[in-house]
């Protein structure tokens, strides 16, 4: 079964904005056990969306087709379509009514245009849109399925979840059972890591075990799948040699966050954090003020960047700086135990660095960072020398502070 | 001439990471006057790369394709298409030199696989990669390019812009000179800009003019370009229209951002900045310290979760707290005030707010924020309510809080 996703929008062509369509549905599928071949986007003119749809039909039995059911003048996804198939539009009474409702419910006008989501192909099925007015359609070809989903990540997300997977497993179900398992790592390349568990793991390769690597700098998810009877048996074997060999690496699974897996830990021990930032800026605790629940645990960040700043708020002594200088062992040590004291924190990790070239000496060249994390027993102060643009600097040097706490908290 | 982009990569289709080349790589051309007809998506196994690429090349003039060119197993765009096209590979000596000197200049030991590398197609063009091992790539057919770029974002985007970019402008020279100019605005939703700027600009707009809007909640850009003679002339009446009429929301052009508009005003005039974050939990902070050379005006943020820290590290009264709580007006403007006091900051803002559903209250829902902005005259608090997910309530929020320091700095 082969499946093909079309993102229409002359927006995607110039580059306005990101299409996160294409990852978001990928994953869907592919958690479900189905893998997609092609995805395309193209303009919202005629001839680029019947082309791409005639074309992808000779190939796929699942075409999914995004955008374009709006109510302005191009969103013309659904005509297109219907000509392609030979088939005519008729006014649905329902639907139309479901459009009024939607703005009569909001106390406003239904702007112009709304009557023309009503329209429907025949033969079409349709899908209900909670989040909006562009109903979802539902089009069979001799081979297989068209899927036409509203553009609006917050319309198609849960059209496709709710009303379109269960669709799709009933008219495509899988021969196989799939199951798989993502462990994300940090501290270790991808290429260190595919040395430490492929050949362990070779003898459940060959009885089906699928291992596919994903690497960001900074972290490597490994993901275990197989299909089949013996699926679930071979997963977890798999789990188990990986976390033998490389486990304290290992901070998690599925969709997990270093800094969510860091409040759960916080959280469950009673325990506070508080930071001090240098040269990360603020970028730490921005990860973890996302994770739902922080305030709990988290109390707060110095994000110092004058060598004052370290002074008043972290109450580093000006002799610490003027003879070791705000980028080393020292410093890192003193904001540490000063963010701890300040903040009155169980936890404080501090991070000084040089992110750019302001700074930069022979000794301590661009990239040279020094992390360090206090509690009761002590402090403890890591060197790392991370080369990357500004942006990747911070988000290495934030993995690898806060899975130093992580390790304290295991 | 029809332009097309292959993105490849197993990854994209099991949706674990997000296609950024895509926008990217769309929005560079639009910038420079070319449109991309069709962007493809496909795994990196050998059926899938040569069938995209063969296809693209009955189509369009040039083409390019993205990732697969680094030294793993999996990446293998480079034979595919070489095979495709019926050329042979040859290691270059050159090329082999710089990549086992970028190692060397690193003090690391080449991994396996790296001479793969130094493979380049008979008759390829050798585009130098400054930021890694693989060498992008330029190969003819009988009526294009090919164009291989590597797959890291710091690779591939210099490579781009340096390198190929100069490239397409000498082979496909545009026909008539485009000029474009894209602003910057906050502060407007889209359909407000869209209604306050339509109509004054419908006569440019017979002459020839095009309006593009690209909206993010918070920041809308709004482009204005035009093809031939006049464009020059048609542009620049068009943004003196627009900046007549909502000049003040205009806060940059083209890749403008409202930090770094921000630090050069700062830089310029030569006085500094500190921040107290409560919900934004150091995000603004992180948007400034991503400005190069924003050490110079910026001094550092208390990002104060707890009432404590508020107090500890910003003076904040206790009283202030217990008779308003954290989330007012007085606190907002206390935070700023201590702020400006503790980091001796000529500017010092501060945001207090409900992001979560923690701290919520029939007065104060949730996305209720107040931001304060202090400096030697006095201090001004906002008010607002941003009803968002955590993420893009921090981003609006942020936005906002910038903003009104743009606006104290012109």
């Amino acid at each position: 079964m082969k499946i093909e996703i079309i993102n229409t929008g002359t927006e995607l062509m110039l580059g306005f904005v990101l299409n996160t369509h294409q990852q978001w549905l990928c994953r869907q599928l592919s958690d479900n056990g189905y893998q997609v071949e092609r995805q395309i986007a193209i303009n919202d003119s005629g001839p680029a969306i019947q082309d791409a749809v005639r074309e992808a039909m000779q190939r796929a039995e699942l075409i999914i087709v995004t955008g374009g059911l709006g109510p302005t003048s191009d969103d013309l996804t659904r005509q297109f379509i219907a000509e392609l198939l030979g088939v005519s539009l008729k006014e649905d009474a329902g639907v139309l009514e479901r459009i009024e409702g939607f703005f009569a419910k909001r106390n406003r006008p239904a702007p112009p245009g709304t009557e023309v989501q009503a329209l429907i192909p025949e033969g079409a099925t349709v899908l209900m849109n909670e989040h909006g007015t562009a109903p979802g359609l539902v089009l069979c070809f001799a081979r297989g399925v068209i899927l036409m989903l509203p553009g609006p990540p917050r319309e198609l997300h849960p059209m496709f979840l709710n009303q379109a997977l269960p669709l799709i497993k009933q008219r495509f179900p899988l021969r196989e059972k799939i199951v798989s398992l993502t462990l994300k790592s940090t501290g270790m390349g991808e290429s260190v890591v595919e040395a430490h568990i492929r050949k362990p793991l070779s003898g459940l390769v060959e009885r089906g075990l699928t291992i596919g690597y994903c690497a960001r700098v900074g972290e490597v998810d490994i993901r275990l799948s197989a299909e089949g009877e013996a699926s679930h048996t071979i997963v977890a074997e798999a789990e188990k040699i990986v976390r033998e060999l490389i486990g304290k690496y290992i901070f998690g699974t599925g969709d997990d966050s270093l800094e969510s897996v860091i409040v759960t830990h916080l959280v469950t021990q009673n325990k506070t954090l508080a930071l001090a930032e240098s040269c990360t800026g603020g970028f730490i605790a921005n990860r973890i003020t996302n994770v739902p629940g922080a305030s709990s645990v988290f109390l707060g960040s110095a994000v110092t960047y004058s060598n004052e700043a370290k002074q008043i708020l972290l109450n580093v002594p000006a002799t610490v700086l003027s003879e070791h200088g705000a980028v080393s062992n020292e410093t890192a040590q003193q904001m540490a135990e000063g963010a701890r004291f300040r903040f009155k924190s169980d936890y404080a990790i501090s991070v000084t660095g040089i992110a750019g070239q302001t700074g930069v000496m022979p000794e301590k060249p661009v990239g040279t960072v020094y992390i360090a994390l206090a509690d009761a027993t002590g402090t403890t102060v890591l060197k790392q020398l991370n080369q990357y643009d500004r942006e990747t600097f911070k988000f290495v040097t934030s993995q690898q502070a806060l899975e130093m706490l992580r390790r304290r908290l295991i």
